[in-house]
């Protein structure tokens, strides 16, 4: 019982400044979209093909969480996008706090689009809220479509589930069927992308739906 | 810097309970393997594999660590061999104190070979000894080569790491040269074996290393 005290008065501490974050966005009108999946389900991938798609109608920036290594910040650097790395050190998910930090970093007057890659993890980013306005989960193929039975919470809590690798859909045992019901149960109302990061496939819709929920936010 | 203390004080109740089932586990002469990975890189798969290689030669069980579900206890119970399913909740990871409710349930008398499938997650179970004997990561190829920069706590504490998936070689940019580098740069000593759950390729090695450990421990 003690450790879900600590864990509540860690997240209520949490949420307060997530609020604040929120202004900050609000008052700049960016749209933040917190990305979490697994280690190596594509949170980068996706990262960079939205880049590709939507880089000459939104002015996009990233922050980078992960426990240790600037890999990911390296990538997004490379395409002279503004980025950001947080290294939680031993943390297994972002924190509200660590975003305030970020953002003082980052050229508010000039971004539509923030993505905040969250650290490669199922169960602790779902418990804090960031000040973000979209929670996007990233499902792969080869991880298996038992996942939402097994990490319930994430799959609740998003707005959008994005079905990552689906090119490898003939070499894997993955029932889309049972999936996509197993994650409607949870969460009725979740958009769902099928997309590959390899192939491009499913990239146009995904980027469609960030346009529009841009349009309400941004000022671009 | 109060979650770090708080940590700690948790981890260091945590270490005497685990010392406590290591006891237990040492009185039974039962070898007890701690399996930690990412969601889906295929530990599971991985245990049934083994139950089919060693269960003429040792007495297994199994206790399997899930958020939610008991899908993963449902497969092996189908074996014919002694399972404990726990649920952890909100946990994200096992901690010592299951495992002493779950080695309760189990016929300690009659079992040389314990795998304890833990929450699938590269950060927590990294943080939280059980008692176990030996520490295993598994890595899949669809998660990338770059895990262990990303994730190094867990890679450094393992004994063994098992690359599992390798049939997928050909369909990731998966660099085993750069990966093993990574890997015996952070933990020079560790046993590497390359397998597919799929194939079967590589698993009599596996199962040759567990051979050899159980003799030194276990009464069969």
């Amino acid at each position: 019982m003690r450790r879900v005290e600590v864990l509540k008065s860690v997240t209520s501490a949490n949420d307060a400044i997530a609020a604040q974050n929120r202004q900050i966005l609000d008052k700049h009108r960016i749209l933040a979209i917190n990305l979490m999946s697994s280690p190596g389900a594509g949170k980068t991938s996706l990262i960079l093909k939205t880049i590709e798609g939507l880089r000459s109608e939104l002015k996009l920036a990233v922050i980078e969480g992960d426990v240790a290594s600037k890999i990911d910040a390296d990538k997004i650097d490379k395409q002279g996008i503004p980025v950001v790395q947080i290294n939680t050190g031993g943390s297994c998910s972002l924190e509200a706090h660590m975003i305030t930090s970020a953002l003082d970093k980052l050229p508010l007057e000039n971004m539509d689009l923030l993505f905040i890659e969250n650290v490669g993890n199922l169960i602790c980013p779902a418990e804090f809220a960031l000040g973000e306005h979209k929670k996007v989960v990233i499902s792969s193929i080869p991880e298996g479509d038992d996942k939402p039975m097994k990490y319930p919470l994430m799959f609740t809590e998003a707005d959008a589930l994005v079905i990552n690798k689906v090119d490898l859909l003939p070499h894997f045992e993955f029932d889309l069927v049972r999936f996509r019901k197993a994650v409607k149960g949870l969460n009725p109302k979740v958009k769902v992308f099928e997309v590959s990061c390899k192939t491009g496939a499913g990239i146009d819709a995904w980027c469609g739906w960030i346009l529009t929920e841009a349009k309400r936010v941004c000022k671009s």
